[in-house]
């Protein structure tokens, strides 16, 4: 369907689903790409993925996402840079265009985030050459607030953006609106950034009431996020990547069928994600979308 | 006790207490101030209120909240800022130093918020000659942005620092760690607004995990915030206003008796909020606190 080239699913939105089952699901319904998750590559196998990935002409915007780096001990931390470095490959191998970078924060027993985002900016630097050598740009997601104390001390788009502008070549920003949408500086970060360091763009809406912390993310068209607004300034930019809806949702979608939430998700999110310029376009999905092997 | 002079407790602490039984509790245990709740002085009447207060000894750092104004029709927007009008007079006649604004956010249907946001700051302004002439100043509480959607549009404190700006005199910052604490720039925005700007300074902690999005704050030593380490910006800038505990609890400390509350408040809070420096310190307790009528 060519008013879903650009827009992908991350597999956590369909959980109860495999990556087969997901893989079909998606392609079924005329779905582009598919935001692929670690443990779901795992299951399979990451060769077995990356086939079924190539097979079915989805893309990969992103793989979700690199492991926690909130650990003290060097024997740890070398463990989460190893960790992370199998991601990357898998990352490559599946064709992703990013790995999600979310570091954790405070480890046990600290309360200093300074402390906590220094670390997670040198396990990013540390990881950088593997990164680059590889061709998966590190995408750096601020998390939404709400989350500091514990996935990620990565939190407001600026901060993101800078720490990019430090790390340099190999890496860009994960934007999603459930994470930025209340920012009074969201906009004028996404022109900051410009087009190419926002690898992928997810989608999703703010629920009033929000009933769970952690996993009660809105359909988008359920919730506040003026979802309009921030498409116009993407377009404006000259943003060509990636559209990705990405769910939690245990209140709710993860109780429903698979198939129901892709056909709700084609249908809210068409109107958000169909392609306005030709220019570039295809060339961005692919620049960003490595080819599988 | 000397070294409560500048501590108060917020009466939504002890939530099942009246403000009788807040007044004598606080003050039995040494709590130099009582943060105050427009629901518990309606309950008795505000000169009672003011009375009480007054022949304990408390000062009041804040009265909560201002009036939500996320409303589009004219009538609505006039009855709100009425009922800010009354808000203002009670906060004058309790002696309190400001009123807490929380504006509200997206009108019912709404989803721009730069238009909450421009409504939120023209209330601001049309509120601010009632608040000059009555000496009640107009603290603008930048809330979590976990609450963009429903409570409060103003978010960060940079942004009400802005806000305040173009506000000028009779406004300033109510800064509450809950609400701040996980924002990069938060003590590089205490530090630019000085100690005058700084109007009272909320105390409480973040919980890892927090269960519920609205009502799961935790008593100061329980979470992760650093709040030493904002203690000592303070004192560096000079602050020397109060600090107030404020929780939000339906799953602890609503569920317990407000006398064990207030003893471990002040157990917990205690190294937090000791004078440390004694110039001008009364005084500055003093013009916040205005004296009750």
């Amino acid at each position: 369907m060519p008013g879903l080239s650009r827009f992908a699913i991350n597999q956590i939105t369909t959980r109860s689903w495999t990556l087969p089952e997901a893989v079909d699901g998606y392609a079924r319904r005329g779905v582009g790409g598919i935001g692929a998750w670690v443990d779901y590559v795992d299951a399979i196998g990451v060769r077995e993925a990356a086939r079924l990935i190539r097979d079915a002409g989805l893309f990969v915007p992103c793989l979700c996402t690199g492991a926690w780096v909130n650990v003290t001990d060097d024997a740890g931390l070398k463990a989460a840079l190893d960790e992370n470095r199998r991601r990357i490959d898998m990352a490559a191998e599946i064709g992703a265009g990013c790995l999600v970078m979310v570091p954790g924060s405070l480890a046990p027993g600290e309360k200093d985030l300074r402390v906590a985002r220094a670390r997670a900016e040198d396990a990013l630097a540390a990881l950088l050459p593997h990164a680059r050598a590889s061709g998966v740009a590190l995408g750096l997601e601020p998390l939404h607030p709400m989350y500091a104390g514990d996935r990620s001390c990565l939190n407001t788009f600026a901060q993101c953006l800078s720490l990019s502008d430090r790390l340099g070549e190999g890496s860009g920003i994960v934007a999603d609106l459930y994470h930025c949408w209340w920012d009074p500086d969201f906009a004028a970060g996404l022109r900051k950034a410009g087009p190419e360091r926002i690898l992928t763009f997810h989608l999703c809406d703010w629920l009033v009431p929000t009933r769970d912390v952690y996993q009660d993310r809105g359909m988008v068209g359920d919730g506040v996020i003026d979802i309009a607004y921030y498409r116009g300034i993407l377009d404006e930019i000259g943003y060509e990547g990636p559209f990705e809806l990405e769910l939690f949702s245990r209140l709710d979608w993860w109780l429903r069928d698979g198939d129901e939430t892709v056909q709700v998700a084609v249908d809210r999110c068409a109107p958000f994600v169909a392609r306005r310029s030709r220019a570039g376009a295809t060339e961005a999905n692919r620049s960003r979308s490595r080819r599988a092997r």
